[in-house]
């Protein structure tokens, strides 16, 4: 998986770079490019969003696209399909009652897929079992808590703490980003380590700022207004002031922060 | 300033190089090389623990570190002697009352010193005024909203908060590192560019483990204990609690995340 990493070059160097990335797809994905004629398992594939950037990134692997719902996993296939990628296969399974041998894959890949699990430890060591010793793994989470915004928010603070216990009844966790290194760790994986990717947006980014700031996050959130408020959780006024909050940093004086946390490991050989 | 910036490597290759730091001055220091001959002003230099890795990483400048206390700079200058550079000098002076004429300077440097002060942003215009047209400034900054830990705790989010609380007393603003980009901005420089500095720390780092959560981050909350209780600003247990959940974050199953913000922008031509 790490082929393409070079040593020997500044740390610094390394910082400017990142510092370069334009879009979330690369921060986040372009680092991850398997083998040809390596198996990975993508696990809750949803709507086929990571399926696709996997897809291309690897496009000599063989992928298996799982999620629990049928209906996300046809949108995905037909996604994929319409990117024309013939190297991903789409199978229904639940991440804890995996249709396949123990040891069937070179790799596991999972993104955006832990927050949403009321036992992610257990889904973890499940994933283990598919792979083969040696195998590795790899996560992608978010962590709410790491938003940081300028001009700071009460409101804005308040609409995404409502995501995040809105998240938290569904039997999920909107800050599992920051835990990735003990689940790994407890889920029986070997050499883990975690990279943190940090989206940093002000308006020298514009292709962020709509991107990231607008279309991403702030969409994220607003989208669960109505549930938010149903529930009893906040105020109408303060939500919608938080909301306007979160778009009042895409100004040009305005600063947003929010950090990715992406873990690898292996399993034991 | 960015003569050993390569352009073209992969962002990711950086990211992972990034991930290796395992020191905090490697992180905020290493792409400060100013060219030889270069004059540079460091503002605000107190007992001079960043004057040291400056005069380390740009040996053929002259440097002339300022600040506003006599007993502060007298340590400082007794300690880059010690270290045998010979190319830094030393002289009492206020940011806002600079004793040099108008662009006496190829680049200013500061390094955790707009935090304490009441007007950044005057402060920021001031040292712009000493720097020649086109010179850079590089500004960095902690923000201690960026903290973030696991596991999780009430208590330790509440003695990060009293340091907050305290340093606003004093007038100074400890989350002031998400600002850097409006400040220098509204401060009149051009080409202001944000990069920032994320801290992350687990048990696969040992050295940060010490070095960061205990010796660094700790060790500076834990420092306003007394003040914090004299203040009235939260109770001794409580305090107490967040220490201990600061240090937990060091056993092998913790998470500590902290960003810096490392910012640098131009007098305009």
């Amino acid at each position: 998986m790490s082929a393409r990493y070079v040593h020997g070059y500044e740390a610094t160097e390394a910082i400017r770079l990142q510092d370069q990335a334009q879009t979330l797809e690369h921060l986040l994905h372009a680092d991850t490019v398997y083998p040809v004629g390596d198996t990975v398992l993508e696990a809750g594939c949803g709507v086929g969003a990571q399926t696709l950037p996997l897809a291309r990134n690897s496009p000599g692997a063989h992928v298996t696209a799982v999620d629990v719902s049928a209906t996300s996993l046809a949108e995905a296939e037909r996604r994929v399909r319409e990117a024309g990628h013939g190297h991903v296969t789409f199978r229904q399974a639940d991440i804890l009652a995996l249709p396949f041998a123990p040891a069937s894959f070179d790799h596991v890949f999972a993104c955006f897929v832990l927050e949403h699990l009321p036992r992610p430890r257990e889904a973890l060591a499940a994933l283990g079992r598919v792979l083969k010793p040696g195998g590795t793994i790899t996560v992608i989470e978010g962590d709410h808590g790491s938003a940081l915004i300028h001009p700071r928010s009460d409101a804005a603070e308040a609409a995404i703490g409502a995501q995040v216990a809105l998240q938290r009844m569904a039997g999920g966790d909107a800050l599992v980003g920051r835990q990735l290194f003990p689940l790994l760790g407890a889920a029986g994986f070997v050499g883990v380590q975690v990279s943190p990717r940090l989206v940093y947006v002000d308006a020298s980014r514009p292709a962020l700022v709509d991107g990231f700031i607008r279309r991403t996050f702030t969409a994220m959130i607003a989208g669960v207004r109505a549930q938010a408020i149903r529930a009893g959780i906040i105020e109408a006024e303060v939500f919608d002031a938080g909301i306007r909050a979160l778009l009042r940093t895409a100004e040009a004086d305005g600063v947003f922060c929010y950090t990715f946390f992406k873990a690898t490991a292996r399993r034991a050989a």
